[in-house]
């Protein structure tokens, strides 16, 4: 049997700021099924409100939001804000990154986590690994794309700092609102537009308007998001309700890959009966794209103390994950998925 | 600020028993992180302390002191048990099966946790993922493995499951303690043995008396450890410890296998340093040891009711993974691992 004690604990509101909308359902939840494992680990004294993008701050708020303190936390893709500085990039993805997986050995058990608690502390901020997309695909094109001459001159709806290799090859990269893309993309005032992966993009309709679909998304190989939390009140909290907060990320983040891995093929099958024409990207676009992206790297090296500390640990673990991964993973996965035969 | 409230919290002291000794310290640790984030979550008021193989009951007594409730929890892998049913394997690896991220998205988000939890009440268990190796190495080999005659006869320590589809291929499986590998093998007792990875192999010293390494461990793509609780203990929580442990085996499964892919580089860069060669099965032996399996699913399928149900469902998810995978994931990682050049 077990003995009941008297124990004191706190009641705490605090509310998150989704950068996403409800109808990014995969995304969205993870921040609801957090909260509910930090509600259900406190019998209900630790409340977390969840508010999607725009309800109480601006989509792309969320960091002013928790920095200043006018809320607690929040879930977000760090990307966004490479405005304020291109390093935030590192902690979500950028192209020929890390996967999905290598994100979570680097963050969890490497120097990943460490660095960007140093590196939020300008902005108040203590961070979480709290979800991943996977690998995401390349996008809806009106035409196809087989060289770099396709790309020249291409107007792409693509978000933030993997834009600036879109630039390098000679694309146009377009800032458009996820919900007016739709228009753009079938008016023909875009030629392309990349959103996630199967299953947020069928619920646009994109294949309607543009029926070619590249993959990988090299911008994007394992995006991972991010928990923040205000630097104050996370010193406020108890103990024990730091333990769960960190807990329960670790749950939602986990929830959010295995979700996107059950709906994306389901999704991708009904893609392409609907006559979605799936490509892969060429050697040469993904080398041009890759050198680019390498070029890029060492310019934010050579300008940005912070980017070239944080990136040389980064692409020194993705150099040892990437050899390594060649070994017993790769070799696995790819007789699976091409040597096989049919028989179960 | 936040006001202090009172509220009857529980003191529990549970028991774990891992299957594992403490040299195997990746895994070991898993129940570590998992009983730590529990005492913290709790402000020290539910304490379970962690037992290494042998220091409670031996390792694969296990399912049994959890079922008889001799202590309240356990740490294994769920194959060693397919004595009891074959069907314990799929909770952890059979050969061609899933891979480390594919278990968890069956677990977490597919049917994998909902149709183990059926299965398990005939064991008084409530399970829970906690933790993965990735895939595995296929161990070493006194001799080259070229062909299916050079498996014909060889003698493999090999543990459980997977013996049977070795059995098939001609081989003569081996059952001998992880402890007493090393000697059988430079003696010539055995021509191969297979353990973990690079981490866990390098500390028995295999290189020494058996050269040849060789990859993918077909048999184990991502085997999936298990926290396994007794069912009347499990109810006897109050519904916040519920929670708490909930999340903490879900931090201590990201945990795991991201210490494994920290760990793993580095250790076969030093075997390999060290005089292994490192080969790859042939397609041929790869086929043939995919046939095997797929016949003998078959058979358990037509023998063992509980095998049919579970292993209809994985097989089913599995080749949806598979598929998906091609796309984004793997077009991403191989020209991560081949197609790029050397520039950072």
């Amino acid at each position: 049997g077990v003995a009941p004690a008297v124990h004191a604990q706190t009641d705490i509101r605090w509310r998150l700021v989704s950068s996403f909308p409800k109808t990014l359902d995969t995304i969205y939840i993870a921040a609801e099924v957090f909260a509910k494992k930090v509600a259900e680990a406190t019998n209900g004294r630790f409340i977390i409100s969840v508010h999607a993008g725009g309800e109480l701050v601006p989509p792309l708020g969320v960091v002013d939001a928790v920095q200043q303190g006018t809320v607690e936390c929040a879930h977000t893709s760090p990307y966004y804000f490479f405005g304020k500085d291109d390093t935030f990039a590192i902690d979500c993805a950028i192209p020929f990154g890390l996967n999905s997986r290598q994100m979570s050995a680097w963050t969890y058990e490497g120097n990943g986590l460490q660095l960007f608690r140093e590196f939020y502390r300008n902005y108040n901020i203590v961070n979480f690994a709290m979800g991943n997309t996977g690998a995401q695909m390349g996008g809806w094109y009106r035409h196809e794309i087989k060289t770099l001459a396709d790309i020249r001159g291409l107007k792409i709806r693509i978000g933030g700092f993997s834009g600036k290799v879109f630039s390098a090859l000679g694309a146009v990269p377009q800032s458009i609102p996820g919900g007016e893309t739709y228009q753009a993309l079938e008016k023909g005032v875009i030629d392309a537009a990349e959103w996630v992966g199967p299953y947020d993009d069928e619920k646009f309709g994109f294949y309607k308007v543009a029926k070619h679909y590249y993959y990988p998304g090299w911008w994007e190989g394992g995006p991972q998001l991010a928990l923040y939390v205000n630097a104050k009140a996370w010193e406020q909290l108890p103990a024990d309700y730091k333990a769960i907060l960190t807990t329960a990320a670790s749950h939602a983040h986990v929830h959010m890959q295995a979700r996107y891995d059950v709906v994306n093929p389901p999704a991708l099958k009904r893609l392409v009966a609907k006559g979605t024409q799936v490509h892969r990207f060429s050697p040469q676009i993904m080398q041009a794209a890759y050198d680019a992206s390498m070029a890029l790297y060492s310019d934010l090296s050579a300008k940005n103390p912070a980017w070239r500390k944080i990136y040389a640990d980064y692409a020194a673990f993705r150099d040892e994950q990437v050899l390594w991964a060649r070994f017993a993973e790769a070799s696995f996965d790819q007789f699976m998925q091409t040597g096989r035969n049919k028989k179960r």
